[in-house]
């Protein structure tokens, strides 16, 4: 493959969604993975690289907003020549369910400094690149992509230390298309909802029919249709799910 | 181009967003245009037909049960070997603004029957096609898409005649999706949320800047994405708008 | 009790909540019920004016916008000396559930012309009178309420040729609350999830815990509430359900 | 006025509508009154207390779940035969309102402590007491109350650090109301919207009509109605706003 001449960052790049992300990406912008340890991106940097693509990664913690912005300063540096195409946050956060009265203060913490902290710190670190990238002239409009959870859209008994955190990143993500879609910017928040096909959930589910859990891939090919969209037809949210999921 | 396999069928074929889709599918199927009038069709058939796609249109008068179901009957026979792939209605009704006291009884059921009317009838009319698709091992699932406008997620005052038209059939599809999604038939509602780019809103917006009005080819493109999703993965309901609108 | 200073109107008083917000009305305003069939209205209005209050009654098919206008002409005319308080459209709609493939276009049209064709004329036909009082000084200001249900939030299976009409009553409502607000009419939409307590209810549910059942008499309580809202402060949407109800 | 039999807690009672709810709830209860400096709830519970109510106050830091703990066990204690009747978290948190790349990782943190790491506190201090109540029998069921704002509806450009919060709290509200309701706790989310009648607020639109700034009297009414209604009929949500306010 020629050099790239731009790049996308990915935070949250576990063996399901970032990683496929992260490989569609990879066959039109030189990647950078972000995760909180070098296990979590090594494989998936590994293979972009041997198919022909360029990736690396970096050791971010997303809750520490220096950690973030120096992650977005050195991919800068490492690719000089580049914009920075798209930036997509893609952490879970930790899905926290026991009952209300058991939940600690530190749980309610953590779920949401994962779903909406780091992502307002992953917001503040991208935006100046991106705005930049908006100024000049591209293929696609720079993004900035969100994926939510159903977790978003209603709340439900012991999720109290989850659903907020998905309920606020949803406020964060329409806050910031409406303040920097004028700018060029495309700000976007992909609810997914459903169990993702990935080695952790492979002996869940074994009675379910083919196709009731979501496609990592498929959902890639969504992000990158939504990337595609000219700036005169952007796509704030949409749901994602596979076709037998009640909701 | 080579024959098809399988015919699309695209209700309300003006020249803006209709015509793009059928000419976007073109590409991929044999498309059956549906307008009140040959005028609305006319070109784009013949303009898909010269391109070397395959088109043909028909009459049809969407709030009339029989008038559609015809129609689909007809195509099939047109089409005897091809399955229908994906049907989009895409009448947009008509758009009555003026204080409420004002509106009379037909202009609420002008609205309403061309929004939610049609739609059920359409839904009648393609849903047998469709299931029997998805029966079939086909390329991508069966698709029943609906244009759906800002008016489907906010009443606003002067709108009584077109809004409650715009939810109804949100909440039409939203039935359908859950009800026929699990036979294999993907059900969409996409918001279109603007001013759409077309021959009669040239002289609109002059000032605004670049970018400022909905690109119908655009469209078209975020519905062909949409259609191309697996079951795995798919979309009920997405917006779509130009960088610069406000919501 | 001493004569009334003004009036209020219900439409759909059968025995659960019409009924009951009926007499819940009638220590403030002489009420006049409006019902398809004398049926309907003829034991509460017995009810009422026996209890010291004074009720009418009046047959009408709110389908009919003639029907509907007469209604309130008359009530007028029957107490001339009063403004009409409050107007409230709480006609159920007939609940048609069935698979979508079975449905007709009369059950479709069945459903969406109670829920929001009858609303519309209701509208209309009340308006006029509730300005007027509008412009006077009264206790509390002139209200426009409408009961809605679950299905104006979410569709289901097999619901499409109810809950599209309840989506679109819902639109009307937010419609006319952003209209005619302003103009000193409070319009409110309540959104009613639940089996209410009533005879035809009564053999429902046997085992479920006491309190199961939404009280009419406490849903009139909450009508009650918001019509003594003054301007400053009116709520145009809440939701009612009982304690155990999973939404 | 005779001994109560229950007592009320309100945290947040500055001059507007926590001062008003507090007097409303007076009439029926031992009032207790949460604010971070005794100068927020002195005059008013001096107030209560001279109008022949009983009110105290404690200082108390929301976001310190230790410091909110120990308020409503000292209010248990300073009522040795009174339950807890109704729980409301009125904090307001701060209004960050500026462009989102000048907002800092402390603006953030601050907007959602206050509106959803205090709502969290309070929910978890006042529910043991909250259920112990359900348990026994009483005139109204226990009760949690919310106050919300619009920014828990949508988001807006500049509001990334108020907005998060308030749609989180609401998230909390909604898995809370579907978790304890089945055990008789009434929990609800009072969404008030536009600028609220108060001291500080006096000098603002003063060319308005009169009726624009929403009374915090008129609030407290409300509450007073939700706290009213019977476990059969509950509400979880409403809105509030004066009759101009646009939305």
């Amino acid at each position: 493959m020629a050099t790239k001449q731009a790049f996308a960052v990915i935070a949250g790049v576990g063996p399901g969604t970032g990683a496929a992300i992260a490989k569609k990406f990879a066959s039109l912008y030189s990647v950078v993975l972000l995760a909180r340890s070098p296990a979590s991106y090594e494989n998936t940097a590994k293979e972009i690289n041997e198919a022909g693509g360029t990736a690396i990664g970096f050791s971010v913690d997303v809750q520490d907003e220096a950690s973030v912005k120096k992650a977005f300063d050195e991919a800068a540096q490492k690719f000089p020549d580049q914009s920075l195409a798209i930036a997509i946050y893609n952490v879970g956060g930790v899905f926290i369910r026991k009952p209300f009265l058991e939940q600690t203060v530190g749980d309610f913490k953590t779920g949401y400094e994962a779903s909406v902290l780091g992502a307002f710190n992953f917001a503040q670190a991208s935006l100046p690149y991106l705005l930049k990238t908006a100024k000049a002239s591209h293929q696609h409009p720079p993004s900035l992509f969100f994926t939510g959870a159903t977790g978003a859209l209603k709340g439900s008994p012991y999720l109290q230390s989850f659903s907020p955190g998905k309920f606020a990143q949803r406020s964060l993500t329409m806050s910031l298309a409406k303040e920097f879609g004028p700018e060029g910017v495309h700000v976007s928040h992909l609810v997914v909802d459903g169990i993702i096909k990935t080695p952790k959930t492979a002996a869940w589910m074994k009675d379910a029919p083919e196709g009731s859990k979501i496609e990592p891939d498929a959902i890639a090919e969504t992000y990158l249709a939504l990337h595609k969209q000219p700036k005169t037809t952007w796509t704030w949210e949409l749901d994602i799910r596979p076709f037998v999921e009640k909701w």
